[in-house]
């Protein structure tokens, strides 16, 4: 099964030339999802290729403008180009009045239902779940409240090992228990140990988006041994003192978390205006985690 | 003196590959305007060369979200930029809330001061004048309160003569009254007439913008021999039942206009999303109205 992030928007608060705004898009399991929404998002999904209308899902991390000012924008579009399948925005205390007050404004009545789900921004929860995924939030430190998100595999069913269980001569009713990891007792009272007929399910994969944030070692139990961990990294070394002013992260504070948590693969975004490229970001992330990539608009990676 | 419109966004409500949303930049006598901030706005600006600092006034034409969803964006950058001068906001009633709203609930306090001028939509006014400029409003005729602009130059001052205004040893405090049309009498009673020592001022040129609007003939008197007109045209004459249930224009509306209010030269956009040029708009327009153009965004006109 698909799970692969495309990131839409990979700079901070003043886009430039090759960086919009935070956005980003997953397909996890056949749920799609889009995390932040800057201005230009849905020129960035047009270019892109991304699908509006598979979007279920919209997490908004922050208030910020450069996180959520292309919200509306999209909705609307959303709207014209016909959607009737409802939507489900998590985000901050005050997404939801802000978005109906710019729809509403312009008279816009949509064809379809957003139901806006408040963060408290306080304590990790789980906020989304079905057969196939979960989603959950966690707090980052910033200026205002601010969530972080992990998008993680349900854990997945046992291989039957068909041949073998099929030259047993099993009843087929056993299946599903055998896939789900349970043993089973058989009307004779025998017992038909599921290990023996199964190999052991596919790792599940997990993706975690930490934007925006200070240095903050109190995610790290959420975001333990991601496959992929994004974290912001506005400011380089240079700039440390001023990364903790405006409560934002180095290269190396994201390193430093990546390998703390034990994470496989680090990104790096939300890259300052004031750098032409990410080759010091990657130069110092790497001297603490190696497994570091400084991601462009456009990139797409599979977890 | 420089008068000359940069259009920024040639679209319509949906954005495509090629039409930003709608805005255009203004540049009249060192006065720098921007007209409408769709979402993207900031990014066409800085694609296409325009200083975001020098913008001192801009005009919202109304509140559907192609026409002011960049505009919380495009503030937040000028405040990071580092601006201080104040700068001039007109629009429909609303505008003022929704933005102010927009920027607290993510904390940012402006450095620079916003004045927001609330236009009622309902009459033709003088909106703002010094020295050299002035803007008018005057309504249009759309779903919601919408506004058109007119940007024209002050009446200039005659040419002096200067030769002959010395050779015939005339005092010096008589140079700004003939300058301004003005005879003069001297203090032996003897009339100085300006015509004799000037030439004609040169004609004022004048800019007018009509987005969004059905085809509506009030407006002639106020774009009256205008050297040039942006009118809108959404739609050709295929769509032409579809442009009048969504009280839009089409090529030949705008053609009609421009050729009834006596223009020198038709600029035709917001063009919908469903053309992949404007061949056809320019064909049928030029059937009414020969010197026209279907605008592109990046297209500089000087008036």
């Amino acid at each position: 099964m698909n799970f692969s992030i495309t990131i839409l928007g990979s700079g901070a608060a003043l886009p430039t030339f090759s960086r919009n705004p935070s956005s980003q898009y997953i397909e996890c399991n056949n749920r799609h999802i889009l995390i932040d929404c800057g201005e230009g998002t849905q020129m960035q999904m047009r270019k892109f290729g991304v699908k509006f209308q598979r979007i279920s899902h919209i997490l908004i991390s922050h208030l910020h403008g450069d996180h959520f000012f292309g919200l509306a924008g999209l909705l609307s579009t959303m709207h014209l180009l016909g959607r009737d399948k409802g939507i489900t925005i998590y985000g901050p205390q005050g997404l939801e009045q802000i978005i109906r007050s710019q729809l509403e404004i312009g008279g816009t009545k949509l064809d379809f239902g957003i139901t806006f789900i408040t963060l408290d921004g306080k304590s990790s929860q789980l906020i989304f779940e079905d057969k196939l995924i979960e989603i959950h939030t966690f707090p980052l430190k910033h200026r205002v409240p601010t969530n972080g998100f992990l998008i993680k595999e349900k854990t997945k069913e046992y291989n039957l090992l068909g041949d073998l269980f099929k030259q047993d001569g099993l009843s087929i009713k056993f299946i599903q228990k055998f896939k789900n990891g349970e043993d089973v007792v058989d009307e004779n009272g025998k017992t038909h140990y599921f290990k023996d007929y199964t190999t052991p399910p596919p790792p599940t994969r997990s993706y975690a988006y930490c934007s925006d944030t200070i240095y903050y070692e109190n995610i790290i139990p959420s975001i333990s041994n991601v496959d992929l961990l994004y974290h912001e990294a506005t400011f380089t070394e240079l700039h440390k003192q001023r990364a903790k002013a405006t409560f934002h992260s180095t290269a190396i504070d994201a390193a430093k978390i990546a390998i703390k948590a034990n994470v496989k693969k680090l990104l790096l975004g939300h890259i300052s205006s004031r750098f032409e490229n990410g080759d010091e970001h990657l130069k110092e992330a790497k001297t603490v985690f190696d497994n570091t990539i400084v991601v462009e608009d456009g990139n797409n990676f599979e977890v």
